[in-house]
């Protein structure tokens, strides 16, 4: 009971966040979306920010899910890792509650928006750079720093999936494997 | 005599442009700046947008003759093409007026601020596409998009050079160079 109760707000609090933002977002717009008293809310919740926390942390924790399950021990690196970046960058491009944050900072620069974003792409940076570091170790890839070859897949993975669509045709899945064989596992030397 | 007038006045408003941003800048303030009556800068230039324009081109016009310096055909493509992008990144990087452009976007969105520095990255990625097109013919590099590549590249230069010391210690351009010529140029397959 006390689970459903929660939940409910939960849905409601992101619902709310998602449609005016986090910072415009009142405890009070959140208990009314969510049917429920304001002192309901704060028997589960210290505050707005930990209410805000738990939604993103939930998020962070589905995007990694996604990435787990994008990841077969079967096939190599390559096809694994443009799996992965593939969905977890669809699934964010689709998320309003990051479409809405994503807005806020641009007009408003909401500090809480722009450190859960942050998180968002330090969870993402964190996955790669396991997987790379393994596949480093297993010898599948040259000798690279996890770290740096994280943070560029996932800056070019951005670059072809959200700022190329903003003056082209977007690009298919399969473009974008093929583009990134080419670049970053074969290479342009001839 | 009208030449110099002409320079003083663009000299002053490139100025109050990188002090108080595109909108901020009226025709009073660049007049008091260049020392010269409002009618003055009128004779040369029909309004606010005509004169930011010109200084915008100039700076275009610049970062062009350092991308052409840059290039030394005695060397191979890779090492023109990183000394190129490190330069007019370098050069993008300190230049004032592009600096405050990027804060008057983040700030308040002024569409000419914007404009602007797409016209910059188009500048740019139109010389490296016509440098990647003559690479790709004399079968220095492996047959790609043009197009695409420029893109790819700044992008990932971009990533490299700006946002990399967002929250790590700088690359050097040497280091630069290393990270490039592994991922692009041999790519990470073993």
């Amino acid at each position: 009971m006390a689970v459903d109760r929660k939940d409910n707000i939960i849905v409601a609090a992101e619902k709310t966040f998602a449609s005016f933002g986090y910072k415009a977002s009142t405890m009070d717009l959140i208990a009314r979306t969510a049917n429920v008293g304001k002192g309901t809310i704060y028997t589960f919740f210290q505050n707005k920010e930990e209410l805000f926390y738990e939604i993103m942390n939930k998020f962070i924790q589905r995007l990694k899910k996604v990435a787990m399950n994008g990841i077969d021990p079967e096939e190599p690196f390559f096809v694994n890792l443009h799996r992965v970046l593939y969905k977890v960058l669809e699934l964010r491009k689709e998320h309003q509650l990051t479409i809405k944050l994503t807005q806020e900072i641009r007009d408003i620069g909401t500090r809480q928006a722009q450190q859960a974003l942050e998180n968002v792409e330090d969870a993402i940076l964190g996955f790669l750079e396991v997987y790379i570091r393994d596949a480093v170790e297993k010898k599948e890839i040259k000798a690279c720093s996890p770290k740096v070859t994280a943070f560029v897949l996932l800056k070019l993975y951005v670059a072809l999936v959200f700022d190329w669509e903003e003056h082209h045709e977007p690009l298919t899945s399969d473009e974008i494997a093929d583009l990134f064989d080419l670049y970053l596992m074969r290479g342009l030397r001839k």
